[in-house]
């Protein structure tokens, strides 16, 4: 299968399909449900192969893609986002609930009120995000109540809360963040629970800190952190990884995948063996240019495990191959990406690697911000 | 003009016009050929801008590229860059050749024997890539001519050298990138010289080197450097600056435009006042996530030039305000990208402010990776 014009992106199925069915199964087992986050893939083919494999439902970022995905048959959907809505976008937010399951994130008492005012007695819904340590968007845990009982108010029905432990993402820090993650949503609980509602979803997950929080860190935590409350009294009731269907470099690096788990690539073309390197024609408008500070690199190659891409532009990777023999020039060559959904939504396409042959799945939701 | 929903990136197309009509009046003046390389717009109206301003033609990076201004009725196009083609990208390269001149790049002697065996009296021309120190693709400039005598023997019509002096992406490069740029031009061009074939085009530019060039580097440098050479010699006949027409944070921070000249922002909204920071709905799927050593964020905030992009991930931007007063929960703020060419390759669509309104441009060669 020699495939289309390089740089492409290229997708293992039989390690998709494995990668899929291994969390659904780990999930299964500790009685957690897994919601994906699809903004990984943004593709029609991979949601339902994780609806198949058990999900309860998708997880999204943005509006656009909750649009996308419902317009493809999706019946529940959460926007793990604290959307600033206005009426257009409330009205889009309202057109989808006659065909599907909503809500949507709120992280704070005037973000509550403002929500209500636009969704009051609609049939969105909403979940706090409470802040587990990433630093990003979240209300404190302690304060999670004062922000669900500001939805109520409002009008809203609080479905529960949410938090996204991203601190995951740094070396050694998967079993502290997925410890973070339990505590500050018991706290977020009881906070709810203390002004009298109850959170039906207690939502945690992020790619690195997964195996983590099934295998332990949703129980034993609390059981160290927390000793007046019972040990094994289970505080997530749903997951939302993303990454983890194809992973990349990031989580090779990381230590929560292995290359021979990964299960897209973008196939490129040495193009230049100049200044004694090799030079391959995936740029960062394929790769994507994230490089996170524990990254070595811009990318990672299987087949050339100690080789580093050592300077990326748009359309140029050059790689220090760390002393082997430099493929000749035209030479096929793997990349895997640094940030898998960086890379996806760069391209219109998947290339599935079938057994009949490599088939294009149409990433139908790419570049839908809003 | 509230505009669509955030995130957007939006044109100021006043500034637009006057970074275009300053560079092309520049270049002019000191008898420069201006080749813009649209890589940075991927947009058929600014190309149009660009070639009524006098631009002898355009520079992409891709065939997928070329194809696309050809299609909408560009007629001369180079490829700056060693593409490895095979029958059927040769195939597509030669269908252009009926429409617009055409010709490529090639950096070693292999690829030309390469190119010349798929190429190999066609209309399509060649030009050689010199290495100027930025190190990543191109020949030695010493080795020009050895390069562009095999182009030759394999068939192929050379039309002259380039380069693309990328070392100038570094604070206070910007003179010196230039003055490698004529240096490395001027061996080169003497190289292919010595070998019985006259250089018509010698290429160069990049944004942050090119008043530098423009002004002095062309010149003077020689001067300097070759003190055998006639010192009022210009050497390049072409540049090639992308990212001019609009600017971009690593601009600014280079010190080579400043905030009043930026033409694309991306208009964002606050969504969030989690720890006491601005959260904006602009992410590295709109902003893209480059971050060169020199950056001090991810993106910069006219409107509050001390304040910094702290964190971003695809669909948050993290901003430490700098002891500002935070602007209330729903602000639109806007925010440039540290590498516009990055941003823009992550919408369809461009909007351009202008006296009637948003107008929608199409970012037609948007993912055009190969």
């Amino acid at each position: 299968m020699i495939g289309p014009d390089t740089p492409y992106l290229r997708v293992d199925v039989a390690r998709l399909h494995a990668n899929i069915d291994r969390v659904a199964a780990q999930a299964a087992q500790r009685g957690v449900a897994l919601r994906p986050h699809v903004k990984t893939h943004k593709t029609m083919e991979i949601a339902r192969l994780q609806l198949a494999a058990g999900a309860v439902g998708i997880t999204v970022a943005t509006l656009g893609e909750a649009e996308t995905f419902v317009r493809q048959g999706i019946d529940d959907v959460v926007v793990a986002y604290p959307l600033w809505l206005d009426a257009a976008s409330a009205g889009r937010l309202r057109d989808l609930t006659p065909d599907a399951r909503v809500a949507i994130g709120v992280d704070s008492v005037e973000g509550a009120a403002h929500t209500g005012l636009l969704l009051g007695g609609s049939a969105v819904e909403v979940l706090v995000e409470v802040d587990a340590g990433h630093h990003r968007t979240g209300v404190e845990p302690a304060r999670a109540g004062e922000v669900a009982l500001a939805a109520r108010r409002a009008g809203l029905v609080v479905r529960g809360i949410f938090t996204f432990p991203g601190h995951s993402y740094a070396p050694g820090a998967t079993r502290s963040a997925a410890a973070d993650e339990a505590d500050a949503l018991a706290v977020a609980a009881d906070a709810v629970r203390a002004v009298g509602i109850e959170p039906r979803v207690v939502s945690g997950g992020s790619t690195p800190s997964l195996e983590a929080s099934l295998e332990a860190g949703l129980h034993t935590c609390l059981d160290e952190r927390a000793p007046d409350r019972a040990p094994d009294r289970g505080v997530v009731t749903e997951l939302r990884p993303g990454v983890y269907v194809f992973g990349d470099a990031q989580q090779w690096e990381l230590g929560t995948t292995t290359p021979d788990r990964i299960a897209l690539t973008c196939r490129s073309t040495v193009v230049s063996h100049a200044g004694g390197r090799m030079v391959l024609d995936a740029g960062s408008k394929v790769l994507g240019a994230d490089r996170a500070a524990y990254a070595t690199g811009f990318g990672r190659l299987p087949e050339l495990p100690d080789a580093r891409v050592v300077m990326l532009s748009e359309h140029h990777a050059v790689v220090d191959v760390a002393g082997a023999p430099l493929p000749p020039l035209g030479t096929r060559v793997d990349v895997v990406p640094n940030h898998v959904c960086a890379a996806v939504n760069l391209v219109d396409a998947l290339h599935a690697e079938e057994p009949a042959g490599l088939r294009a799945w149409s990433v139908t939701a790419r570049g839908m911000n809003s």
